[in-house]
């Protein structure tokens, strides 16, 4: 067994902006597993969220020697391997992950949703996501968003009333808000909350800090709109601590290390009751694709990532209109194109 | 797909005697899912504690037309069938849910254990289980177990503590105890553990009935033996109930559904910092063997119910001296015997 590793500069349709800032460029780390003739490819999309950037996730991934394990069937031999040679690292520690179910499904020559034998016959649409911008942009957006029935509003602005009006002008879609912790104030974020149940919203995202989880739980009595926890769940110890706080959880591969912990998150979120999305970071369709095999064990997703960019380097899940329709190819079903081969290894 | 029964009346050993009742033969129902030239075993051992018997399994089973499906890999799509058709009925449910797994694994031509990608090199000793007895049938059953280092006694009778001290007459074994819902008063139930404390005893079983969970709260408090969840605990849903009251919980295939449910349990437990226990009933080499593959998940493990019986109809998991060696045969790694093929379809 062996890992290759390739850098790969994600440009973005448009700056893409949140409550915390800003970018134009997503480096994300592509990792190759080759084994017994099979290459599975995984991705990396590191945030600086959660303390990690390209530079951290290189370093990570070159400190992993898979040479020692017989086969990419021990995944939990070498997951917890990985695991344990740092805390942290989450989204360098998802391209191992997504490698390996990758490989897993390509050696068994089925894609990973029939792998871990989902229904496919439902599958939620994906949100299409509006980050923060101008008035004039923001209209530009919506109607560009044209095809998507269903947006994610990124909210935490100086006047989010103002944002939702405006865009309440161009569109009656319903809409899910993401609020990214901005809401620091209970009382603040409640009349905010107050005013969204009037406007066709289907659920807020993290309204206030992943440290005010007692302020949620106050917040989530008061309100009529389900709350989903972002920030304040990571991986599978932290869903019972906010079971009371939030009426679901957003699991993204990136930030709970991978296909293998969504999994174990996935049923203890159906064990307590609470909704499941599943959102992602700027990803190319590596890691996209992967969200979208588990599709068939969620009630919200928001996997749009590959679609803000302009230079995505694999082809795999289609997204129509939101509808994202899994491959039958094998694994996670993804292809690079001629971008990636273009690109050297690290 | 087509489904194919055989009902099959394990012999015991020794009559086998719980606080609720005693047995000398246990029927089950052999579930064959044969497809695409392959035969994935399940098996259905019904209790009635969970208001089953051969009967009821039968009538379940008849019921279900795979037929309509296309392959067995459409895990979630014939499971959710199967479970809409009726409630309860759990080891009916589980027989289907262990063929299909076998099934998956002869086709992908790997062991379940490896499917789910587990890390088979540490697994924990299975107890061996001494029921009620007399206390001269008690001293020969326990010299007859000198083979199994681990044993696990059923409490329950007039004078727990007279049958605890003739066990440690001959020998110092640690064991496990299940009071099999037997202690109904909380300050008995707490005499009874502060006794065991000083018995090498590794951990005690559901002390109390199902329906005085907060009495087991205020006992987990004042002991200092882990508690583990039998009776009080069925499928997913009921874990978060009593993980305040319970250290752990014993995942038995036959009430939870099977491996599919047995997983979901798994990770919950895992998310609830609940130890994971698996347990059985009176079963064939089929069910112990499929029990026998999420080994590496466990941290107690009682899977003996194919060594009390005289008439196995199938060879799979070997048990010497209370370790399981997992096959590496693929699916649950199992094998009928002459026995089993004398039997006729019911």
């Amino acid at each position: 067994m062996e890992l290759k590793l390739k850098l790969y500069n994600l440009k973005l349709r448009h700056v893409f902006r949140i409550s915390r800032g800003e970018e134009s460029i997503a480096p994300i780390i592509i990792v190759e597993l080759h084994h017994d003739g099979i290459v599975g490819y995984g991705e990396a999309a590191p945030s600086m969220r959660y303390d990690e950037n390209e530079n951290t996730v290189i370093n990570f991934l070159k400190k992993i020697n898979v040479s020692k394990f017989d086969s990419p069937f021990e995944v939990d031999l070498i997951l917890n391997y990985v695991n344990n040679i740092d805390s942290g690292n989450s989204s360098a520690k998802c391209g191992i992950d997504l490698a390996i179910h990758d490989w897993i499904g390509k050696k068994l020559k089925i894609p990973i949703s029939n792998y871990f034998g989902f229904d496919r016959s439902i599958l939620v649409t994906s949100s299409f996501t509006i980050g923060i911008d101008s008035e004039e942009m923001l209209v530009q957006k919506i109607n560009e968003a044209e095809e998507y029935p269903l947006l994610k509003i990124k909210l935490g602005t100086a006047d989010d009333k103002k944002l939702i009006k405006t865009i309440r002008k161009i569109t009656d879609k319903p809409f899910c808000v993401d609020a990214n912790e901005a809401w620091q104030d209970k009382n603040y974020a409640l009349e905010q909350i107050k005013f969204l149940e009037d406007q066709n919203i289907i659920f807020v995202e993290q309204p206030m800090p992943e440290n005010q989880i007692d302020d949620t739980k106050w917040l989530r009595e008061k309100v009529n709109l389900p709350l989903i926890a972002d920030e304040n769940v990571k991986t599978l110890i932290d869903i019972p601590k906010i079971a009371n706080a939030f009426d679901g959880i957003n699991i993204k591969l990136m930030k709970c290390t991978g296909i293998r912990e969504a999994m174990r998150m996935i049923h203890t979120s159906q064990a307590l009751n609470l909704k499941i999305m599943m959102g992602c970071m700027i990803e190319s369709s590596v890691a996209i694709s992967a969200g979208a095999q588990l599709l068939p064990m969620l009630n919200y997703a928001d996997l749009d990532g590959n679609v803000l960019i302009t230079n995505d380097p694999f082809s795999g899940i289609k997204n129509e209109h939101g509808n994202l329709t899994i491959s039958d190819f094998p694994g996670l079903g993804v292809e690079p194109n001629e971008k990636y081969f273009a690109t050297t290894y690290l």
